[in-house]
């Protein structure tokens, strides 16, 4: 790679999990609309099918002005060779199949158990990371020993775990985890703010906040909108709209959208804790006890969805079918800005424009009462080949105590892949919050649920 | 106070809760049989007829020889005036009556949450801290006016709670918390050794732990007899107990016996963590999700008892009788070694005689992976006007993960406490792990509950 | 202060030591030159003349087109009103006058030491803090009581001690410590790196440092262009220019200028700890051992000047008349930007353009092995209210062992302010680095240094 | 190794330098009076001769009342088959030899640098610790591959290096440091006290201390006998003998024999620190600037020894000669309680009875302010395998100021041998306190030192 005027030549990104149809496409999309950076991108995934339409996706994407973008598309069979000389290398892979998430989602609820997403904490959090964190394993001693300059951005869920093995395994490793939850929320506040200012447009960027915490269970103590403080106007929303909730979109939305939710929960935890919490309600609910997931009434009522698996199988088919008409040239490829902010992670990294922005790392004390080495998500300073996490200050007591249980279940499912043993796994999974049920039944739940998974589980047999 | 010849004259003991019958009696028994501390006890009680008798009581004992014992008994009426001069306090309160402790411990059954004590977390256990706390702060600001140098031991419960509003109110007070859960726990292991190594009569001091945890969720991860590792011998036990269980008194005791069990949970979490929980299961089970407690049958199944306050409310009677008769002289008055520390403590702490003990004290990093001022039990040294934590090393990850919500919970109430605000405490209840409620109905039993004991709140309205 | 369309109204600034003759014109003729911020800048001095001249000349500059800057200029006689309603507060005083510290740093020759400023650390610095201490404890009380949300910037020396009172007695004091030691070095890497690539005028902004260590003692163990490492091309100048140094301007000038240096002291550092030292020759030589100032000769061999107060006092009649002619409309006020970083911080701060630069903030992390609470100098974030310290990581083992004397002499030397007694300071003084006295001697020369400026050291007499 | 009914039986004693005349013997003759132990010596040692003398010493050695001891001793000619099965190894190594140890403590002097011992600290313990930890190495290693759960004992010094390298090779050794130096302030604190207090022959076992500190440079700060606080005793001592010094033996001694002193130094710390310094006034004046030792008269006026090496060269021939009349049978053994506890130790170690005394080990946080890793003086409770420091508490800010430059100097020493490099050992030689040289200087002194050992430091060149 080099860089001269401003513009970088020869910039090598390395996509594993190359074939998805969600984050690729976004990225290819961001990239294509960008003047600044040029070079390749190797695709790899174990769908190598898939990998390569994405190549031919990328290859024909156009910009608006019908003009070629500046990067070439490219597919690896290897991983090894994939890593290649890679500048930065992005993470976003599917573990499994959609039946095996299919057991993580619901097969708990034969127990009474519920859960909204399922990928990130709680029984489905545990068995998810049980067949991730072993592929996480091999990924990092392949950039270990191929490209271990490279930086390396995450976006699989469980998103803690996954960057807590990679850091576990090549602890020189330069990792981060983005995840656009807080940017969600930074775009609820900037609609509230119009509405209450009578501004038009404020951008998200525009609203700064301090961010603590981990990953789904993320929280914003402060919020300013020039000098103006914004957490009153948000506190007076979350007391408005407790009952009714409140959607960006069209109202009732949440009920059509498997993704969407009348953000109920959010203000209900504003209502408790004072502060904003910063992710989806589908996630917030997954890190409590039963609170809001005791069982699908009680979800209802809160006015967010339980997102079925079976919704993402039918969707997978949609976009299997779209991606095909994209590399057949039957259908013109949508070019869009994603609203994440890779592209720009990566010209601030190799020096063309610093910024701030929340992002994923092991906590070397950025927030001073979590344990340090959990991976928490806080701003962080991105700036010529460094990310520097911003101090952002100790959590409310009351949000370490709900918070803790699960920053020890990341590090119990690393330790548990690092020991290949299923055992400290198996304590994260009992201690999880959400589980209201006797020793003997949640062990069978455990026991199920793995034997249902077994085949993706030959790791932990040594 | 004056020390000669190993002989200690004119030790001052003020007992705040003096009427008790069972904390009271024990220390009165174990000074009638000690030869080295002559002085004074001043019994202070709100309840002034029962510290009255205990006067009495106290005055009458003799030892089996029948010659007196070296200390007069006497009581005052204020707290300040009790507390003059005082070289050791004791506190050993019961707040408020067993009235209130009903609506600690059954109550919440109406919600179907079951507990088996009720006095140290969970839903019973906020509570009772919410009425205990604003006492202990009477009580440190006195001793920090009257005796700031007296050494205090305290005996209620919750008491990681009670001792972490002394240190909060005033922070140089010299106090630690005494259980004998952890005694019971050696004495099991000494009765198991018995057995196994064909020893007679191991006592339970030759047994030699290191501890670590919080008061009730203690746990031992080295057991020595002389120069021979006791922990195989116990794991051993714990898989040959599991289904049965095990009693050292006579089989079947626990269903007779409120206080009692089979250690079937003790076990259980033996062959789960590995290590020694060091309790009694009455106790280990309110620190677990619901494992244990979820219902009335499941406690059965495991074989220790849900001790009702009824009994506790019998029991009583029968005390008050038994305290008139030995007052009156009707009744002899028992004298045997109660198996407390408060009398070797106190003559430690005046250069009488080192040793090592568990005790309860904040932690200063005996146990680095706890949080700082978190009260936690670990081994101690008392000697000469000190008392310091051995460093007792970190827990085991998967133990932190279900101390932590506690630790958090114990601050709170402290918090809540000093803000004269119920809302911190309402925080601790919600996330307690035995509730397995909806948002609202936990919000619902924490309101009943207070409102059920009000009369005791006054403090936490400004 | 009111914002809108990107410009602040009504912004109040007060100067603390407003008739200063440096710092005060330099932040005036920023301020002349900014087109954002508009408002009053309140002066106070308690050489009330200086002041007023000030405020003449502030009333008087004009940007270089003519027109009038967007600030008015007034002074108040006492502290308190000077702080009504301020948003921003700026400190930079003189504690007492030249002639104590005439004191500071050259009665200590007398013995044998000798000192290139003498107002940081060692004994200049130690005696200048008990002068300068006691100052600040009644500015952060005043801070508290009147204008506790604003914003306070100090410049004063000796910096991390001045901080550090400042947090002591107000906590929650919005307070940093700005310097611009990094930027010469920034420069001097920005003038090695034009020379070596070719390229032109490399502004020093484009130098990005990762920044470690206390005020004036700083390091720099990262320098990034673009995507280029610098420290390659800073170590190979290091070696090529140990002999003879190397001048930014014309050589030699570190003779007749006693603030530059040939910078052969901090190419010396570099050579042996592997890393930039980012401070003048003058101030670095200072935190060492006798290395670079056992006697003026060996000053003078390492191309460095020992700044004599004389010449300070010369120069200050110089200002004097300079000042005197400005507000007599005698001579024409000049206008420059200074490169200090206030202007921009205020507007940062206030939400006009967020940006990361270093100050001096109390350590909560950012520099792991330095102690909590300790003032250490590294990036920050400002940013909408908020100035974040970025993690810098922690420093090499063997630049802790030379920074530790300090730091904790700035702890000894807040703490005789705190506790009104001579006694730590005296600590901190004894054991200085720069010292190599008896115990007789060095205790001497502290009770001598403190007799010659006693007057104002009426604090410490209670 | 057996025990039973308090006697162990078949225990297996490594000892390291096992031809030494100093610890060998005093280990050797507590063993012979000791009724509890029963087992075998082996000795080790690269003067193999010496090794055998000390063997035929060994079994020779009788009890006052005539009868055999209870061990029996050999000797191996490899460090590894003297390993074997050892349930205790001994170190108490010399380092090269007198030659080596004049060049540590008098080649400085040249340079106008004097010390008092030179083996701890300063110029002298860094260079000894070149040549030392290499073999610690070799040692850790040794007991990692053959003995790794063997309790090991270091007597050599530089005591903290030693065990710092000793932990930082294998992190699982069960390793501790003992010194008599603490011993010795607690004799002269009980002779003291016998004079104050009219009390015949307080044992210093009865001084209750409180330790802190690194070995060498320890400090009590708190003293008790019975329930009497002992410190204002002291510091009236070091108030009243600040002048004239004081001496538990013979007035005048510290002239005569090189290990003594009058304690000026020891109490000169008090009247300043408030505490005591808890070692001979030869370690302590070395740790400090060049208070005491600025040269040869300062010393003298302070009272104490500054111990040529050329005195023990002398010393070692009479040893030499007795050790020969010892095994030849013309002499004598001679037979006394050390006073050291190794023997104690050991059997607490086994079971055996348990007590607290002071030792060497790595900080866990039992000095809060010290760093984590460091090899710290405090006191620790012995009993059943384990070894657990008490909770010392933070050390005053002035004496951490003292301590840090020689606790890094540590850090850095290790770090040297672990990287093969002379460089981070050369850092911690030029932040010496006690050097008071130019830049140049410092650096030739010790490229010089290293010159003249250099045929002990092959290691460092890879």
């Amino acid at each position: 790679m080099t860089i001269q005027d401003g513009y970088a030549q020869g910039v090598r990104i390395t996509y594993i999990g190359g074939g998805s149809r969600g984050w690729a496409w976004n990225l290819m999309s961001d990239l294509v609309q960008d003047d600044i950076l040029h070079g390749t991108v190797t695709l790899y995934d174990i769908d190598q099918e898939a990998a390569q339409k994405n190549v031919t996706i990328g290859n024909r994407m156009r910009r608006p002005d019908g003009s070629e973008g500046n990067f070439d598309y490219r597919m690896e069979e290897s991983l090894e060779a994939a890593l290649q000389g890679a500048d930065f290398v992005v993470i976003s892979i599917l573990p499994a199949t959609f039946d095996e998430m299919e057991i993580d989602v619901h097969l708990p609820e034969k127990y009474g158990v519920y859960q909204s997403v399922g990928d990130t904490c709680g029984p489905g959090g545990v068995v998810r990371a049980l067949r991730t964190l072993p592929m996480y394993v091999t990924i990092a001693k392949a950039i270990e020993k191929i490209c271990p300059q490279a930086w390396v951005i995450n976006y699989t869920n469980p998103m803690a775990m996954c960057l807590q093995a990679l850091y576990a395994v090549f602890p020189e490793i330069k990792a981060f985890g983005c995840c656009h939850e807080v940017f969600g929320t930074q775009e609820l506040v900037a609609n509230l703010a119009q509405k209450a200012l009578g501004v038009e447009a404020i951008d998200r960027h525009e609203i700064k906040t301090n961010v603590q915490g981990s990953n789904h269970f993320t929280w914003i103590d402060a919020i300013r909108y020039n000098d103006m403080d914004l957490m009153p106007l948000y506190q007076q929303a979350a007391r408005d709209y407790a009952e009714t909730g409140y959607e960006t979109g069209e109202p009732g939305n949440w009920m059509n959208n498997h993704f969407r939710s009348a953000n109920r929960v959010k203000f209900d935890l504003c209502n408790r804790y004072g502060i904003v919490a910063a992710a989806g309600d589908r996630h917030l609910s997954e890190f409590c006890p039963p609170w809001y997931l005791k069982n699908p009434e009680t979800a209802k009522q809160w006015k967010f969805s339980l997102t079925p698996v079976s919704w993402r199988k039918e969707n997978l088919k949609e976009l299997l079918e779209k991606s095909r008409k994209m590399a057949d040239g039957e259908m013109e490829i949508p070019i869009k800005a994603s609203g994440e902010e890779g592209v720009r992670q990566m010209k601030a990294l190799i020096g063309l424009g610093d910024f701030v922005t929340n992002v994923n790392l092991p906590n070397q004390g950025q927030i001073p009462n979590l344990p340090k080495g959990a991976i928490v998500e806080t701003n962080a300073y991105f700036a010529n080949n460094r990310v520097q996490p911003l101090f952002a200050g100790s959590m409310r007591k009351d949000l370490v105590q709900l918070s803790m249980p699960h920053v020890y279940a990341q590090h119990l499912c690393v330790d548990a892949c690092l020991a290949r043993s299923l055992e400290p796994a198996r304590k994260a999974f009992l201690a999880s919050p959400l589980l209201t049920l006797t020793i003997d039944d949640a062990n069978s739940l455990f026991d199920e649920m793995v034997s249902e998974t077994a085949a993706y589980l030959q790791w932990y047999q040594r």
